[in-house]
């Protein structure tokens, strides 16, 4: 038996069990201050230590996920306030002496997706989240993308599409991919939240936001070339969204990789999520089964 | 002790040994027909069976590096007259059984660095060749770049400096990355090679060169999260290119990845490679070696 839990920046989620099908005790509370949130989530640990067998964190970041550092565990420059500097894993290790497996929130959905979900007959692939803000992570062979850092994928530089007058809204970047496609930048260029736009302003919402998610995906590509690339968040329930980021990046690719995987068989590299909304707490139950398995 | 082949477009280069201090019988020979090619390349083995512990083979491309496809071990659709389709793995195999490591050379002259070079004391990092072409490959916590087929860095999709009017003269992307940074274009763009170019016109043409690979360095760190890149090639031997490839990086992430070992130390980060004139042989000598280890 795990215990998983997918520390949001606005909400927590932690389960047991061992995947999709086993899930049990589902218990979701807002993320507050640190001591009481992670003191809710050390309640949660210490009612379920019968069997338990390790534990998985799948994180809202940055995160220091080096295991040389001091800071391991911790969530560390998160413009979130009063969550700087925050031991997570810690913590939990005073309340169950298992393997615990802690990664980014998007690493831990890639992982999850890889073990039970729309990659699970791949050994790489990418996991982007487009919502409130776009993240991703990913896979090869076997392996979660880290290294100095952590992949921050929405920022990404990306080309304007031409009819796109919006200036973008990242602090650091202005008009960086997160700037210009995530949730809020939509709903400021088009005056509205991406659900409630209809007609003429639903396709040019669609086109511009395809064109730069393809961007995303043709960089993945050609810097990573993984075996599938998985696109979740609310973002992607626009209506023709998938379809028209598939037709995108093929064209962006213009004939240059005669991979057919890609160019005769976009629906099978570019797609949704198959976790649904369990996604984020099933990656940390996997994130825990593979701490349990390495000894992590 | 290991066989490595660096098998080029122009070039092969075979070696025997274990690593950079015992290098022996370095072989260089022109690329022409596979059948004679890969015929010197045999010979070259069935010279060097007295215990041999494996073979590594860092490959021009596209290649396949599927073991599960029927064609593993093969280039595959390259421009390159008369070399599509052939196989380079078999007919080595068929004079000596001993673990055989395949791989692009760019993926090659990763390990490689990884091993003994710039990026020996790191578990992730990416390298960059800039030359004729632009091509990178990388390791992930030990796990070298593949999945659905291998990086194609070099066709990234890059942002136009404003000063530059050059069109690009990639035949699919026009002015992607390799369109726009790779000698040729430099040549192209300023009517002489990039190590001719003097006074101003040396200026311009770092400053345009740097900017474009600052664009590929950004996207790597983004997406890869590496804990260093390196980047070679005879285009890095313009003056002053690496330093200004550095400053542009960091002007280019802008304060957003508050990581010191990037931005306090981008001459850690950005470096060049270290292995010299012998790093794509010395490269293949480290598939071999990674190959004799996992019994691949």
């Amino acid at each position: 038996m795990y215990v998983g839990i997918e520390a949001g920046g606005t909400k927590f989620v932690c389960a047991a069990g061992t995947g999709p099908d086993d899930l049990v005790d589902v218990t979701t509370f807002p993320t507050t201050t640190p001591d009481e949130t992670l003191g809710r989530a050390r309640a949660f640990v210490a009612d379920h230590t019968d069997g338990l067998r390790g534990i998985g964190v799948a994180s809202f970041g940055p995160v220091e996920l080096r295991r040389a550092s001091g800071a391991y565990g911790s969530i560390t420059s998160t413009p979130k306030a009063g969550w700087t500097d925050i031991d997570v894993v810690g913590p939990l290790r005073a309340v169950a002496d298992v393997p615990i497996g802690f990664d980014t929130d998007v690493n831990g959905a890639a992982l999850g997706e890889a073990r039970w979900g729309a990659a699970s007959d791949v050994e790489s692939c990418v996991y982007v989240t487009v919502g409130t803000g776009i993240g991703g992570g990913g896979m090869v062979s076997g392996q979660l993308l880290h290294g100095l850092l952590h992949p921050e994928m929405g920022h990404l530089h990306v080309t304007r599409h031409p009819d796109d007058e919006f200036a973008g809204r990242c602090p650091f970047h202005g008009d960086c991919l997160e700037g210009m496609a995530a949730g809020p930048a939509i709903e400021e260029r088009w005056g509205r939240p991406g659900q409630d736009l209809t007609g003429d302003q639903l396709s040019q919402a669609v086109a511009m936001e395809a064109e730069y998610l393809a961007q995303l995906a043709a960089a993945m590509t050609y810097i990573l070339s993984p075996e599938r690339l998985v696109f979740g968040g609310g973002v992607l329930h626009l209506e023709g969204l998938v379809d028209s980021l598939r037709a995108r990046l093929v064209g962006r690719l213009n004939g240059y990789l005669a991979v057919p995987e890609i160019t005769d068989h976009a629906e099978r590299y570019v797609v949704l999520p198959a976790l649904g909304d369990h996604a984020g707490v099933l990656g940390a139950i996997a994130l825990a089964d593979r701490a349990a398995s390495h000894g992590a």
